[in-house]
């Protein structure tokens, strides 16, 4: 989504690839309340159509850097151990998102969108949807391996552990510690785990 | 929290209410993005100063607009069918939750949160904490009376319950529609259904 060009247009790319990194200190240093277009282009040195010759509104860029660091650190774990792998990918993406970089850009990229749905609409597929797949493959490898029952449709499993800890962790006020991770997780290995192991 | 007054100050009580409900108007005309102390003023035909005497903040403003439409339609049945009451208030809230004036406004207090861990908090306490005890209440009751496993801890259950549909209905673009209801209640009856009933 936000491949690097070719040689021909390498310095293009890496002075778009500095804007976003400026978007990330600034929004470490200020939080997402003190994030603005003119913000950025008066940290990068640069004037504000610089930037949005490359991005039409704040959203975008917040978009694209969050891009940036949603780096494959997030991959889920495949030990054998479904429940330790999903709690440990939660634990870790939790401190990720209640963090600098990730934590203050994606709550200004939740916050401009309440109030424009189409921001909503790619922020759901760009990330949500994406996180959510990741997890259904982990928890589908799962069944197939025999840990989860064979008939659980888990379509739905996957939105219900990633919900709870967006909520948890973008909404409420309360931390996603050991305790609540393992609420959750208790939950999902009550309704899925099989049959065949627990008899 | 916004309790009317006795009657030595039932004016000022009325005026109140009248700004609330201004509030809730234009919230549901122009959405969040259009809602500001100014515009609200200006509607009403008052002074800025007549918002600020009694609210210090668009979220203060807000967070009493919300109070005024939370009302107790949003209530639990008692049936005796724990899995039809939960779905008959998904289905009833989300509604409410997607449409004015309870979701522009909503929308605006997540937003204005997003940036603001004070009224995080606050949020947390007067609203998403009250839901969760209610529905806790709910699925405690069902356990009671021997529908859900008596050895079931419900506490993070009713989390998980109310967490994934403010996900659902905030953050990504996708409807609570029926099958989200039925998916989350699928998996939440795995989990805790009483094996007295199903054996």
């Amino acid at each position: 989504m936000t491949g690097t060009p070719a040689t021909p247009r390498r310095r293009g790319a890496a002075r778009t690839e500095e804007l976003l990194r400026v978007t990330l200190d600034l929004a470490a240093e200020v939080g997402h309340a003190g994030l603005s277009i003119e913000a950025v282009a008066r940290r990068a040195g640069v004037g504000k159509h610089t930037i949005y010759r490359r991005w039409p509104s704040l959203a975008a860029l917040l978009l694209d850097a969050l891009s940036l660091v949603w780096t494959s650190d997030l991959d889920y774990r495949y030990t054998g151990d479904v429940r330790a792998d999903l709690r440990e990918q939660f634990l870790r993406s939790s401190f990720a998102l209640a963090n600098p970089p990730l934590g203050p850009v994606y709550r200004a990229v939740i916050a401009e969108a309440q109030a424009d749905s189409t921001l909503r609409a790619t922020l759901d597929e760009r990330f949500l949807v994406t996180v959510e797949q990741s997890t259904l493959d982990r928890i589908t490898h799962a069944q197939r391996t025999g840990e989860l029952a064979a008939e659980a449709n888990l379509e739905f499993a996957a939105e219900v552990l990633c919900g709870t800890l967006y909520y948890r962790g973008l909404l409420t006020t309360r931390p996603i510690d050991e305790n609540a991770v393992d609420g959750l997780l208790d939950m999902f290995m009550a309704a899925y785990e099989s049959n065949e192991k627990t008899n």
